[in-house]
């Protein structure tokens, strides 16, 4: 975490600002006027305005791999209500953000809170005319500031772990012959990952190499279990056990979200190979309750 | 502004480039040769195409927050003319960029200008086959010499300041009951800052928890003056001062450009509460001239 | 390239990833982990998804002024297939990549591939429980460890430079009184640019101030050779040689691209000014075979 002054330092920073306003930008400006020294690696700020559960999926997807330091992370529709704004110390540096369910999966991801503390003093924040850009005058002035070498403590009263508002993430639903899914993510590319891992698809009677069926909307498709999105034939709909140990539906080289018309949140079934109604031509009937 | 070679030192950079070509990374690297040890803050490069007071009016939002150092902000519709390249000393730093109004209003938010040269020494440009790209060849040079240490007066002839071209910046317009305003800006979460402050909110006998009517385009509609977008109703429009001390049109959660189909530079009429006219169903007829 | 320790040390960075997702930052963290003191420079992440062709363009356009050191360049449609990840030595410095034609005209600007390694050293790779993030996994950590001074022969073993993939950049074909050309790139203004220098126009008989036809699709316009875009009137379609010494289309604070319907990839045929049917009112006809 915060090390000797020397030591390099990071912040990690993710927000729903996006980039065509000048936010982020004032964002860095302050932190760097406190802190000239700090590096700021920019994780994204694409999430989708107001998408808390996005933003904490996309920081959970992140934590494993960022630098030692602090994490900055704005997804914050409460914006000037009593909602809290939270430093939680971890093992290996500190997260900054609004206390609203954004933190928790990363915060449970790099071992728990060790500490919480619920950014209050105004010493540490910025004089502003109004209270709409709670980054610019409180978070980012309090990520330079622990930077700079003041203790977590100062910035405000400590609270209890236990109270963060925690995360919303669906748990899959297995039920007979089928295992009811969520899309957690559509990427840029159109890769649908699913909250279902390897186990879930080999507990229906899949194995890679095979086929099972996809439920979704109106009606369903057959998709064949890959090891690479190119080992799908053109067109072919498939999945592949993806980078974060997750199931992903994919079509080689297109948007498999656009294809079957599926967002982030939409209801997917991933039926048995061996299940009633699992046939080449799936009809939206039996074998796995909708 | 350029202390000792051991000192932190920094660009801010605003453009209208976007990121889906390579230009700003371009110009990073052309700076970056020039002076390694430079770092570079990237305001924002999202100014619509060409649009000098879109990008005039991020540059000034900003202006107060960005560390001392270089600013190279470059919105240059007349790129290959005779309009001049400049560089602006203010007290904390220099301001490198074309003199179309761009930088005038950060120029005056920082103090004013002490030294204005206009950049025509071609010892410190990049050769080039063409005079398309002036921010690679001759403003992103211009910066890395600067920060290198070349006195800002060996980059070309020094010209009046006050010959600077202007920016214009709309000023609202009182009338009987109401205040002809102009929207300024609209962000990425679709509020829209009116250049309109609390003092002008106030003169019409407005006060927070109260309401008043605005009317644009075709119609109108009630607003309430609330401290935070969250104390809107659902679908509620509220007026909101900002972090900017600016009176901003907002809906909760959601975008009231969209809404009332507002862009940058609309005009909108806050009418007085008491004004004939101002009512619950408003209509597009009297109390406030159109 | 990489030079000592002390010395500054910059990785640029290009890829086809957006910035919706999280891949550019976590990129980023796995590099900084593994080289705190390495610093990236982002080329552009906008790459349409997939499309080789247009990542080697702009990485060639971008190459001479990147700083020495390393290039990280992904555009990787068969992630996860057997097309090697390569790493390429040059006079001053090594790139990154899949072998897939990406690298290899920035490789020839570069003065030619010294060595080249096929990256396949798990010891330099990240564990992953999948294989659709090879960036995350291959590259970004090869980028780090070369970064931290392992030796670029220690991430695999040695192929012949000759074996490289080669990129497929077009080349102008010239007929009786025409060049038929490609637009090779529409930048975000939608100027087109085209496989065409200032050379091919003058064989044509064209010259500075005067004008040519350009036909696409079903018609044709009359089009000015001009110094800067500045020079066209108001809606003139207008030739300008462009700061990369190619021929490019423009309309002046307008999208040439969106005016023609011209994108990437299209064929533009340019029309000597004295062929027949090179009038005011240009046909589909005569004087240029399609």
């Amino acid at each position: 975490m915060i090390e000797t002054p020397d030591a390099p330092r990071f912040v990690s920073f993710l927000s729903d600002f996006g980039r065509s306003d000048e936010f982020v930008g004032v964002c860095h400006a302050v932190m760097l006027d406190l802190a000239p020294h700090l590096r700021i690696l920019d994780v994204t700020h694409e999430i989708p305005p107001f998408d808390v559960r996005a933003g904490a999926l996309a920081l959970v997807r992140s934590a494993q791999y960022l630098p030692p330091g602090i994490v900055l992370a704005v997804v914050d529709p409460g914006v000037g209500t009593d909602r809290r704004i939270v430093a939680v110390e971890v093992e290996h540096g500190v997260l900054v953000g609004p206390d609203n369910g954004l933190l928790a999966p990363a915060v449970a991801m790099l071992g728990g809170a060790r500490r919480v503390v619920s950014i209050t003093n105004d010493a540490y924040m910025l004089p502003s005319p109004g209270c709409t850009f709670a980054a610019r005058d409180v978070m980012a002035p309090a990520v330079g500031h622990l930077a700079a070498g003041v203790p977590v403590e100062d910035l405000g009263e400590e609270v209890d772990p236990a109270g963060l508002v925690p995360a919303l993430v669906p748990v899959p639903r297995m039920e007979e012959g089928c295992v009811v899914a969520e899309v957690l993510w559509v990427d840029r590319f159109g890769n649908c990952q699913l909250n279902v891992g390897r186990e879930e698809l080999a507990a229906l009677g899949a194995h890679p190499g095979g086929g099972v069926e996809v439920r979704f909307g109106e009606g369903g498709r057959r998709a064949r279990w890959v090891g690479t999105y190119a080992e799908a034939k053109p067109s072919e709909l498939v999945l592949v056990v993806d980078s974060y140990g997750l199931v992903s539906m994919a079509i080689d080289r297109r948007s498999a979200a656009a294809e079957c018309s599926l967002v982030a949140g939409a209801t997917v079934r991933v039926v048995s190979p061996g299940a009633p109604g699992a046939t080449e031509q799936p009809s939206s009937g039996a074998g796995c309750s909708r």
